[in-house]
């Protein structure tokens, strides 16, 4: 059972002698995915062939599952009046990303050339920055006036549907295009001609307005797993609608920039992404990181004395930073998730911080112990000096470990908490610097308790 | 223009004294996910006075609004019938959901009061695992008999069009239920009555088969960005289909799993995650870091005459090896994405691994002379020794970073590359084992270089 790769089909239907109208027919039956994934296989004269042979709609569609920058060498390959009637039948936020690959004199030609109802949608779209969510609509809905019977609007509908994809909810709004309501296509499908609208409409329907950050509402249009959420203006007239679609985008970019901020990169980076580009997402953060490692260093310092007396504890220095580094990394990650996908009471904060604290103590115990009988074996073995020498250092690294471990989960915590708090986006509270932050807190425990017990109390050398 | 809450509003409905058909009618107008919302703020008897005013339709859609743990809780507060009544109207996988949070006996006995339909869709479900994209469909879907006339089709539609919310894609099935192909309800509802049923039919369109694993089929399914695909058994026949919004759900899940993989924990958790499974998600990656921990600290052992000698190196050792640990997790976090998206020729790994380690190089060379001039200044105005040796340390400082930061950024490419490469899931490679990883590369760098250059050349003690 191995799913079937249309590829070498398509090819072979565009390459066939067959005429216009039977390839039209059998290209039809392909996915608009599977055809845009031929595109770049194609010679020049191939493709305008198949631009010629398919009609628009089609070609839209194509065009929506080509990546902009190729989708707009395309473009330009073929009559620029053909050009311009695809982009006027495509979702209005794929035009304006495939217009930003053009040079800007055929970009405004291509606009110009345009028909009306495209450009008016364009410039609504374009009116909002890109995290906002009103940057991320679709026009592309259905609206119904709503004080017509149901037979009335059935026949707006049809009337609609054929520049329309996303018909499964209708959208109900008043003369001066007040966002009223939504209805299910399902609902007035199985309606009784002559029972009233009235009945079939949820007056009290979701709804975004455009200006919304993106941040602020994805999590809410989330958990309302509708087909689409309307979009008003701030006078709540009806603009478009988010498709879950697109909402399946917007998730994966969301996802994807924490994702790349928690590596320590200021954006996300693809396969293309010119050197120079990469250099400067990820030097900013690098800079920050090195001004903090230097500020370990010279507490590291601080502690010089100590370690040119006892020079076997700088060993298992890492060991201590690293693990207080990893603790407080689980700890901000879940934090992370926690607060994207929740608003916590002041009360939850502190039990959430506790709860991570608890967790540290309880790991760092185990590990604790594990690095007090291991260590000391090992020193006592391979470093040549007595078990009283080796089991008193390595005590004073599994108390150190533990120590580091709990400070580092609530550190973990409290960081994203309070840039939470400041409105600054918790993300940025990266790992590296989570790691940075505790480097500080793991060198001063184990030094600190290495000079006080080991030095000061025990009075050892080595 | 602040968004509305409805909870106040819907709370006042439910707690005013109106008759049961106006509280209906009023209650409908609201979505099922706002009505969701208000259920834990409800007494028991007022959870039960809805339960008894809505119908089922609107009830089973509250129902999947509502975690599964709460929703199973409300539900044995009520009749037992109708209970399964309303779990027979939800979607299969989210009764699947609730039913796994009660007591085996209840849930025998509730199963047994289902309707035949829903217990029939719940054993397909159940038949798959749970990484399995066949989990994860609803049989929720219109299917439609490929030998119809549109008029035929139509009147089948309506027929099935109350039990089914995802009715925008029609698929179309032979007498065996073998699928056969898809079809826009858009096409349809403009179709002229007598024109074949056929020329609306996508033959060719995607499919995927309900044992494929999720992580295989997700970008591929991504891509098509359609409302529903359709799932097929082994034998072709269709069994439903995957909606958008469980898209929205499958990336959040897979891209929260591939995040907390990346901070070192082995699954995602949540807020009311108990303490002891917290626990137990942290600590066996806890466990992996302190073995290697511990092998970076024996190695830094080899080097401990290099530090008795010249203590002031070690005050660096933190700075080094966070930075190569930072510049392998930025490393790592664009290979891992790049390989999610995309799969890559031989020739493209070999060029990605040679972009990362000129960024780099690029990054390394300017934090490399930040630090020879910084640190150098340091040693000599603050650690009493002269700019010679003052500079002779921080040289080293800055070749080391070089060295250890284009090291570590092919080895942050090279590791999930290869553990693709395996078939193992590159995620696995987390940003703390990469850390821990390169810090035996920076030790050996930066010590080595330190024996060589410092104290066998130039002869430094301090």
């Amino acid at each position: 059972m191995e799913n079937k790769d249309y590829t070498v089909e398509i090819l072979e239907i565009i390459r066939s002698n067959t005429s216009p109208g039977i390839m039209r027919s059998r290209l039809e039956d392909y996915h608009a995915n599977d055809l845009a994934e031929v595109f770049p296989q194609l010679k020049i004269s191939e493709r305008r062939k198949i631009c010629r042979i398919l009609d628009l709609d089609m070609l839209s569609d194509i065009f929506e599952h080509i990546d902009e920058q190729a989708a707009a060498e395309y473009l330009d390959e073929m009559d620029i009046k053909k050009a311009a009637a695809i982009l006027s039948a495509m979702e209005t936020d794929a035009v304006v990303d495939v217009l930003q690959m053009m040079p800007k004199e055929k970009k405004n030609l291509l606009i110009e050339l345009m028909d009306d109802d495209a450009r008016k949608d364009m410039a609504i779209i374009a009116s909002f920055d890109e995290d906002e969510i009103g940057s991320r609509m679709t026009t592309n809905c259905i609206m119904i006036r709503e004080n017509l019977t149901v037979k009335q609007a059935m026949s707006s509908l049809v009337d609609q549907a054929a520049k329309n994809d996303n018909i499964s909810t209708l959208f109900m709004v008043t003369e001066d295009n007040t966002f009223y309501g939504a209805m299910d296509l399902k609902d007035l499908i199985i309606a009784r001609r002559e029972s009233p609208l009235e009945d079939l409409i949820a007056t009290s329907y979701p709804y975004v307005y455009g200006n919304e950050l993106i941040d602020d509402c994805i999590e809410r249009l989330k958990d309302y797993s509708e087909d689409s959420i309307p979009v008003l203006d701030n006078d709540n007239k009806l603009l478009g609608v988010i498709t879950s679609q697109s909402m399946v985008d917007l998730v994966d970019d969301e996802m994807g920039e924490d994702y790349a901020k928690f590596a320590g990169l200021t954006a996300e980076e693809d396969l293309k992404e010119p050197l120079k580009e990469s250099i400067k997402k990820r030097l900013p953060w690098l800079l920050v990181l090195l001004g903090l490692g230097m500020i370990v260093s010279s507490v590291v310092g601080l502690f010089e004395e100590v370690v040119s007396q006892l020079t076997i504890i700088m060993c298992f220095q890492s060991l201590i930073l690293d693990m207080a580094g990893n603790v407080g990394t689980q700890s901000l990650a879940v934090t992370i998730r926690v607060l994207m996908d929740e608003s916590l009471t002041g009360k939850q904060k502190i039990e959430l911080v506790f709860k991570e604290m608890k967790i540290a103590f309880s790991n760092g115990a185990i590990l604790g112990i594990l690095s007090f009988v291991l260590i000391g074996l090992y020193i006592g073995l391979f470093k040549g000096k007595t078990f009283v020498f080796a089991y008193a250092v390595s005590g004073c690294i599994g108390i150190s470990l533990l120590l580091a471990m709990v400070i580092s989960g609530a550190v973990g915590t409290l960081i994203p908490l309070f840039f939470k708090k400041i409105h600054v986006d918790p993300a940025v509270a990266s790992g590296p610097l989570i790691t940075t932050v505790n480097d500080l807190v793991a060198v001063i425990s184990y030094y600190g308790l290495s000079w006080i017990f080991l030095i000061n109390m025990m009075h050892l050398v080595g």
